[in-house]
């Protein structure tokens, strides 16, 4: 049984695994042939395989045929390659869907989805949820004792692209997934406020998935119920699947790749895992000099929703697909963002993929090989980084990511919340980004934590915006500052109860006694230019957007900063209270870039918070794993100019087994890791 | 039977109704019982009630409950506040459409509605108004006698959101309109143009209502038919029901709250109400400081379908939904809101909503109380225009609106015809908005009227572009012209007979005897900073954009202005014609800002037109409203900073009471009204 | 038997055939006889009749009604004016549909298209193909004998608006097409990459049409089949048609309007006509300045396909729809442009269209005439026109247009393969384009021509970048070269196969050996301001953008260009490599405007090319059309100023019959045609 999810929790391998995904059905018998070795070269010791296989396993219902992955499996063991084999339920082969079109997806208009892509099925049919289990049985059973098959990824990437479903099936399981959360109809009516617009049910079966703009605004309620029963059916489809694995073999590893929305990373999706999967691909990010930071965000939010992962997907030169493609990387980027992924939390990781595929959707999705099979500057280094990790790789397993501030981040609900009615607000998410990069761009040891997650030693906790809030996380929040900790909470937080209705009381709701405060009046900035709303913080103006609130400190709350402008001026804008050892801050505007960065250097101020290793030059993070007895000091150089670092800690630099401690020269793209 | 449709006609209000719409079914018990205290307090004298509350008077087909509401309206009665009841036909409850998934609309791709939101059910289906026939009888008979219902709103935003329908009903029901209409499909084919691409109809069996895109460009007289013909079926729609409550109790005052498109507000479904109702929302505009302007507008065109209106919802909060959430208005912005909305033509005033509902898919439509209950500025805002009303508002029934210009607006056939084939040119009530706003800022008493409505008194009036235009209105503009008025029509008026094919003639068609000129060329200027066109007027250059058009102006016919620029230089551009003691004038040209700066001194110089009231500073408009033997002078000051002026009409200002003649100061938002 | 489509073929016209498209069906008696002498005042000799009079011609199904057109194309022939008719497919009759709905074509999502526009019907439907054939067969055989029926145009700009259809009667002929093409479903399987995504099928009756968003990408060589399905389903559609013409009477001239996307109009579909028809509207380009060089090259890639053309729809006025309207033509333009459509290919031309209908939805689309039917310029224009072709039209029939340097263009698939897959980048058409104009300013003798087509006389050709490429075109391009000609081929040529899939060789693939060259590292350039990639080419440095490739030459291959920005520097960027008397050059960069305007000097001086005639001041075009014994040089002013030219050939000017030779002065918009 895998330890509970939290973002402290290491990854339960027992070696670093480092490859790639690897698709031997789109290779001929020579490239197969002469894969493993050139794999084995570059310190590939697992491949992930079967990912969309289906056609091949089971080219007729009911006869399966394994021979082609028995020799596939046995060819790479022989070179010492272990293999994750998929679920290939992702890609349902043709005459599943031809005989049984019913098992389609659905979009909003009712249009069925088609095979000629992938994840065309619906999880909530039945009869697909039946093929799924018979064909990962045939698998399982099949692989059972083969000593080079250590584990098994889920399906594939859940509900990327597509996450919605209205087909009949899904109207069916809604109505089942409500008549467990809901019990009875007059509670879904109560819950969901269907007094509004006479939307009251007489019965279950006369609910409808919510399809916006037919004719128009939807229920929000409803929605986040919506959204909640996408997380709960593609759980119990993986569940079908992860039961048969483990019953079969205990010892399998098991994770999902990831990671998309409307699935509930941290609730029971990732308690059925060993542990989670992020495809981690940062060239999404268009800009180049941004790319390190907006990385590092990816990868702290998904080390955030259960601790450490596996990448079972690192990108290793450009991805493109239709009308995008990104940019190639440049000498160094590729090893530089695996390392990244490693210094924050990656315990394992395959590069998407082994070799750029030459037919498919993804012919631009390159791998470490180009399509013409030539080993090139990427695979070199990839080489470099395989031969690293052979030696540092296993050393860091049992470590977590060390944090001192954290940002609220990790919960599905609270995200699908605000979507459904963001008012033109940045999300959640967004905002955590802005907060996360200042932290990150200032050296702090930044991290997202949930607010239900383990905080201790973290000085600072900021929780951005959070409409929905839930009443249990009240309690540890309050013994967090207690015990000396400072938490900032933002305006509109805990104003939605957990059904997404507004709550009846002055917001913050359940934060108001902890907080100390109670919003008098607040407002959207659609035209900041035009009717601009400024604070004064510690003698300075700042203009704000987005929102403003003002502020009733109760008793003893002090007010840290007041509205200087228009109606609002001389109302408290920003106030702290004393909780204990700690201090709480409630934050009456939307996190803009202008008030982050005014406000950080007072959080630092109020929680002694500094960062992570003094006097780095710009360009370059720092960010610690930590284990009983070791310390793994990682900088990373996210800039394409030579750094050097005045000092380094007093240690061994592990990948080049020097002595640090003094000046170090950190290259283009280079990366040091520190032993103390 | 109600007074025939003008601008002029006051509303059939006895007292100046004040109050909110309020959904008691949002509220608990102790909120029920201490609201209507609250009211009073507030001096509030009517409730909206009922509006989407079918699931509680009807839950199950054919079983009536009405305690609920006997109660409601019997509390808030003892509080001296009465009751207009809704017919609540926009929000059908979920047993209909379950039972009858064939009453709901179509979207144009076939797509039904759905339960989930509201407005979901087709007008045009028979069956659909047999149960809104239903509900009204039920209610109308039940409530029939009850002494604090005084008066019904029909269903709710007619059109709002959605207006086109293509369900299997409709076809049936267009077909039914189209047989009303042409009577045989040979004078179909005929007015529709059907020899072009092909399109005969054998018979009316054959015609369908027109899709965008399926798969190219429509037929604009089959689509204007269409348009007309949503028009004509809701009106049919709601006839049912006035019918019914006509019946049951002609004393009742009947109005629908709108204004959306695609219906005849002027016509038949006008003349079936005592008044319209019109819901202003003037923050939909998101410029703070264009608000009064555009506010002007929409009230100015409201009372130009068909008098002066009820306003069944007055912004009293920001309003939002989804993605988007109108700014919180600042003090005094209520209130002055709600008194321009009186100064222009409303006659009774209700503001939206008593209190910002907690669930349902408006939870940011914000209400005079907020989510907590707590009565804040707006309510003490509120309480202070009760108060004033009490004393002021019954003597401004009976008063018209005075107005000196006016713009040519509220054909609801003009515009569609323009939407249908637009060209990509500015609507003609877009077009007018900006004439408007040119006369607004100038001071002078600007309104908008149909050309077939009653233009006494008004010195200038102009038709912006209306392509669609009927012969009828030819006579009554040249007897305004003729008895002394400046007459304005615009470049490409008249071009289309009332099919909305192009006429035959050179244009303005069946203007061109009154404006004396026939148009030689037209041209779209679609890059006019490339081929810049300008024209010259009193010895000034002026550049136009969007359209051009020479002229060849009859024997008698003045040139005002010639074209400068390009092939067009030396013809005329803008002529003029007298017609008996007026003027008539034809502008060759697109109504752009620049063109109208210049144009409106010219008209006012022709004219004779002058502010209202002048010497008030920029910012304060006014207006005056009138009965025999007193006029009501309305200073209202649209800014946030103090405005003095020099001089108000020496009579006595009834929100103070105080004699007024000599310099008045205006506080921010502020009102002041001068009865002389 | 037509002669085989190249761009050198003429027409085969025995006379200038000069006029408009004429809808007598719009018209009354009285206009339709007023008509014809008009027209033959203007020099009109031919007029296209019945495009869309399938209403006309059978209003009841199998009920043939020629009367109405007898009458007309008498009435025009006894003023001397020819008809070329129409089969009139594109618009179907209302029984057509209203009793056989399946006919109706169906979008990606399965909503059926609808009567009430055009083309709603589907060319793969057996029962329309069998109703297109009875129509056309029995209209074929009623105009067999009529002397002033000179030819034909089958159906009206196929695949304009909307080109897919996805109904079933495509599905059945799609899978016909496959079966067809690919023979066994193995090899389709393997043609596709179906192992990719796991969709292999088992037979094709399992195969659909490519539907995007279904939910994610597609295959992009199922979708390149399914474009090439529908070339293949038009062309098949047409050949129907033909063929019954061809029977009935072999000597009528055939052709099509066009051009749209998806047909192949190079292969069966040209080499069923005559002559290919090309709609030319200036005027889609919004820019009046950049107008002269968008005609040019739409009309050079018209004639690319197949030769010389005949314009069946010349722009006469502005045209408009929905949204739009195109600006006014300026005194001049109308036949500036129709002057320079013949310049460049045009062997007969008639003027969209005769008179701006006044109903339907092209009410904005104007004609010669004005709604008001009265001759204004643009009448006058067209007669000047008229009268000039009656002198000189018939003595430019047999020429060919006269080209020096030429861009590939005209090959469907390469287009196609590139939309589907085009990472963002320009389309090879537009980088063409780009091309295209920069040789155009600079005064060459430029065209588009296919790499398959006949080469001889150019002396710098243009591959852009057609990562589609059949290895048949390149011994002729060998050849090319090996003869003197310089081949310049772009960046990812040659890097797909017939499939679409991914060569799995070094690119340019099959170009390697020619080009001398492999490609070792390529990559997009997203956000090129940030990371700028400069080559060095004679000294200078040039910035590019979109791609840039770094290159391996091959011993004997010289580099041009390296790289010099990042860590592409010192890498070659350009190669040129000697074939026999010509030289090959391969360009490692995607042509950015800023490369293109560096490289077209050095291309002219590695292949000896000059302007056509030198001398020519800015904004005047030249072009040559040849026959044996004669040259024809057109000077046009493409200007709205008078231009002077030193010097002109010397000859006689033809269309004032001036002996030319000296100095020569166009007016604005004029055209000066020299003899020699």
């Amino acid at each position: 049984m895998p330890a509970l999810p939290s973002h402290r929790r290491p990854a339960p391998f027992d070696r670093f695994w480092f490859g790639a995904p690897y698709y031997p059905e789109h290779w001929n018998a020579a490239e197969r042939e002469a894969d493993p070795p050139l794999m084995a070269a570059a310190g590939v010791n697992a491949v992930r395989m079967a990912e969309f296989a289906w056609d091949l396993l089971e080219p007729v219902e009911g006869r399966y045929e394994f021979g082609f992955f028995d020799e596939a499996i046995e060819r790479l063991g022989r070179h010492g390659i272990s293999t994750f084999l998929c679920t290939p339920t992702a890609a349902p082969p043709r005459w599943l869907t031809a005989e049984h079109p019913e098992t389609l997806r659905m979009n909003a208009d009712g249009v069925p989805l088609q095979h000629g892509s992938r994840q065309q099925c619906c999880h909530q049919s039945e009869l697909f949820r039946e093929y799924s289990r018979r064909i990962v049985r045939a698998m399982a059973e099949h692989f059972a004792g083969h000593p080079h098959v250590v584990g098994w990824q889920t399906d594939n990437e859940f509900l990327c692209h597509f996450a919605e479903c209205h087909c009949p099936n899904c109207q069916q399981a809604f109505r089942e997934f409500l008549r467990e959360r809901h019990r009875t109809v007059e509670r879904l009516n109560r819950a969901w406020g269907n007094a509004f617009w006479a939307q009251t049910y007489r019965r279950f079966d006369d609910v409808l998935t919510p399809r916006p703009h037919k004719p128009t605004w939807t229920n929000p309620a409803q929605h986040l119920d919506y959204f909640r029963f996408l997380s709960w059916g593609v759980t119990r489809f993986q569940h079908d699947q992860v039961e048969i694995l483990r019953r079969v073999n205990p010892k399998w590893t098991i994770f999902h790749n990831g990671l998309f929305g409307h699935i509930d990373y941290r609730g029971a999706f990732a308690r059925d895992l060993d542990v989670l999967g992020y495809d981690n691909y940062p060239f999404f990010d268009p800009d180049p000099e941004r790319r390190p930071r907006s990385q590092a965000f990816g990868l702290d939010r998904a080390r955030g929703w259960s601790g450490n992962f596996i990448v079972p997907e690192q990108q290793s030169g450009p991805g493109g697909q239709g009308s995008y493609f990104h940019d190639q990387p440049e000498p160094g980027e590729v090893r530089r963002m695996a390392w990244t992924s490693i210094a924050r939390g990656a315990d394992s990781l395959l590069l998407f993929r082994w070799r750029t595929c030459r037919f498919g959707a993804e012919i631009y999705w390159c791998g470490i090989l180009d399509h013409d099979n030539v080993p090139r500057r990427r695979y070199e280094e990839v080489k470099r980084l395989g031969g690293e990790l052979k030696r540092v790789g296993g050393e860091l397993l049992g470590t977590s990511v060390h944090v001192e501030m954290a940002v609220a981040q990790c919960d599905q609900e609270v995200f699908d919340a605000h979507s459904i009615l963001n008012l033109g607000l940045a999300g959640p998410g967004q905002v955590a980004e802005r907060i996360h990069g200042a932290a990150f761009e200032a050296g702090y040891a930044v991290g997202c934590i949930h607010p239900a997650d383990d905080l201790r030693g973290v000085k600072c906790y900021v929780i951005p915006h959070w409409a929905l809030f839930h009443p249990d996380w009240v309690e540890p929040l309050r013994a967090y500052a207690a015990a000396g900790g400072v938490l900032v909470v933002g305006a509109r937080t805990a104003t939605h109860d957990w059904n997404n209705n507004h709550i009846a009381e002055p917001s913050p709701g359940v934060l108001r006694e902890l907080c100390g405060v109670a919003v008098a009046e607040y407002g959207r900035q659609n035209r900041p230019d035009r009717r601009t709303l400024e604070l004064e913080l510690d003698g300075q103006r700042v203009a704000t957007e987005g929102w403003y609130e003002t502020l009733e400190p109760a008793a003893g709350t002090d007010v840290l900063a007041r509205w200087t402008s228009r109606h609002l001026a001389g109302q408290p804008a920003i106030v702290c209270r004393s909780e204990g050892a700690g201090k709480v801050l409630y934050v009456g505007a939307y996190f803009g870039e202008a008030l982050i960065a005014r406000l950080l250097p007072l959080w630092a101020r109020l929680s002694g918070l500094q960062p992570l290793w003094p006097g780095v030059p710009s360009g370059v993070s720092v960010v610690r794993r930590d284990k009983p007895g070791a310390q793994y000091w990682f900088f990373i150089n996210g800039t394409d100019g030579e750094r050097r670092i005045e000092k380094v800690p007093a240690g061994t630099e592990l990948l080049t087994g020097a002595h640090a401690g003094a000046d170090w020269i950190l290259p283009p793209h280079e990366v040091a890791i520190v032993k103390t």
